[in-house]
């Protein structure tokens, strides 16, 4: 088995994980009656994704499961060129295959509708009714933030092996702040997998979340090639090899 | 002491306290009025049971707790076979012995009725009313990515030490997601233990809970060798003596 | 600063921190309206008073914080017998003093009246109303495997620096479970500080929570000789200095 | 790029991040209706904002984002003096910036009012109607263990890598205690940033919230120097460079 094609299975898995867990987790157990987990419980889950996945395949693929964290990588200079593209389509096939699964097992439940399908919106498909303006900045600012946890924690002198830690949890934080805003996306992929499922207005609102969460990203890889200038890793081959755990 | 009575024991020890903490959340503390702890404590409890005693016994048996995991694991060569009737043999007893603990206990509230008793089920069993069909989905997949958890986390190349987060933590998500669907196996000996106190129906419903997540980390097991198969840890010997933690 | 000394404090303050810090957050925040943390957050406290405490002092005295944890840790050898009697007087110190802090804080709330205090408590004292022998054998089972952790995760082999992680998260995972049986105690000292400020019926029970914690501690302590005899720490200065951080 | 450029820029967006997040998740999220995360959910979104940023820029600034905590340093001997004024003057302008960030969110919601926008308070202000007293002794204690925890932590002999996660995790304990009591601050530039928006009375009270925060930090401070004293880093240089994380 060739190295890309074990890096595109690991992101392609990895995006299945964080698109069926986190959006399961919503759609499935956040408002069951009584005992529902909740906005906290989502929050948890999609940050455990990630954090369980950057510990199982980050030494693989550096464990992105995000075009807009593959693309602030690669301009932070981490990120080798050749790989954004196959990246980028292994991330979108995964998050699209495991909205499918979720979809699956959730049709599997009498009389459910599938209703927002955990997508991402903005205005009358915010769930707390954000406008526009205000769901552009919180995606962007929450992308950059999270980016910038990302590129800190696997710079040279950050402590060796924690970086899944802060990364997972930082994106349950991120769920913490956001999820009545956009219903928190800060990754194209895992937007675009739900909305597909959801239809309509979701898919013709998925510009934002590409849009928002890339730029966000960019800026921060910016601010880390300047930031970690004299202590950042800047080997791509390094970066490649280290992945995020 | 032997070398296979200590991992016996470990492995005892581990299910027990995996099948009496998570059942015990859910049956004493979930839906206790107003301050009970609801799905999501009982994701964390059952999270952290395996994530305590990972690092309590990995290092003696592996920390396995699951008849799943340890069939999983030997499917990808990094279980002894010799070790995997001894292991699944402790680990059905542990989980039902556990449950026994767990009964005698919730009896010491007056009027108590055990009721499902954090038993497993499909169909009218299903927390949620989820179909067969779903639910058998849900176990199968669940397995497939838990021990694609392990089986990254703990191959060559993954951060040293590490490994009982993502695992522990790995399987909180997966209740987060499942809990409303199958009240979440993953695990047939977790299964097997409170189902024979709750009896009848769940009882006649045990086959899915081995079937599944057996079929489930048996296809996770095969792709490692695959996905691994140049960074993976091979030699039998190292992976028994390293444990998950 | 003697080494005696520095021990001395680094217990008193932490078992202060342990009885402020979980009695506090159930007297002030658990049944908050609306908002309120409930058993789950109450849970998650208590564990993060021994996480956070574990890696503040771990390496200075041991950081038991619980004269059974002392015991048990004495049982196993792991424990130098002259230190066994300073510890306790200063675990149970700093738990008073601690309850006697969070009295002062509570009680600046108009109106407020102590009521149980986050005190321990059996039959009618019991939270859900649990029977007496119900309650000896969820404190006995639950500091037994407690104290298996703690064993488990600073002996030989264990991966070195985890252990307040699963030492501090598997005491919440025995919130988890055991908050409706005795509003959880394992601790002798933890149930000795608020039930001074509760008094009468409370104070009448303190024998259950001094006695069962300590008998499931020396059990585990005894077994640990036996299960990690070629494996686990026996000399009792290096134990010492290596603290469970 | 200079160090102390590097160094002010990771203090001002660590502290951004801080205020924006942990008051984030308090005015957007908590009383989200049947779904909000609680108090337990803003406990977590602080205390992951420290972890987060601990491990983000904890090797190029310290990781303090709070002027108690520069201030408990530097009177420990672990913080130099000439980091003291820039370190603050970054902290309180992150924390308002971020302050500005989310109120500019928070309004994009149809008919939203700031209230108090997750200021702190003591009196009519404190969200249980604590008296200025009880509020006095809470923030000082707090904040008196919050340095402790990070003090210990980070002295010579503990666990190296592991600080960031007792000191987040050790702030999501103390918001878990303290948050009926003063709304939690524990750090003055925290307190800033939503007072200026909620304005008032909020403004009149934040002489309690940089009296009581640093008071108890710089008592830990100098305890430190005592219970460290032959086991401590004294040499600044080291721990300017070692950081938090």
């Amino acid at each position: 088995m060739t190295d890309m094609a074990r890096r595109v299975v690991a992101e392609f898995f990895g995006t299945f994980w964080l698109t069926f867990g986190g959006c399961g987790a919503a759609v499935l157990a956040a408002a069951y009656p009584e005992l529902g987990i909740g906005f906290l419980g989502v929050a948890f889950a999609f940050g455990l994704t990630v954090l369980s996945m950057a510990y199982a395949v980050g030494h693989i693929s550096g464990g992105h499961f995000n075009p807009a964290v593959t693309l602030g990588l690669w301009a932070a200079g981490r990120c080798a060129p050749k790989h954004v593209a196959p990246y980028i389509v292994a991330q979108v096939a995964g998050a699209v295959i495991g909205a499918g699964a979720l979809y699956l097992i959730a049709s599997g439940k009498a009389g459910w509708v599938p209703g927002g399908f955990a997508s991402n919106g903005y205005g009358a498909q915010s769930p707390g009714g954000y406008a526009l303006g205000a769901c552009l900045v919180t995606e962007l600012l929450a992308t950059f933030f999270f980016l910038f946890i990302i590129l800190g924690a696997t710079s040279k002198g950050a402590a060796t092996g924690f970086a899944g830690i802060p990364i997972g949890l930082g994106l349950t934080l991120i769920h913490l702040i956001t999820i009545p805003v956009t219903n928190t996306s800060v990754n194209p992929a895992r937007s675009t997998g739900p909305a597909l499922f959801a239809g309509g207005e979701h898919i013709a609102q998925l510009w934002l979340f590409w849009l928002a969460p890339i730029a966000g990203a960019i800026i921060a890889g910016v601010l880390a090639r300047w930031l970690y200038a004299d202590g950042g890793i800047v080997d791509t081959t390094v970066v490649e090899e280290r992945g995020v755990a």
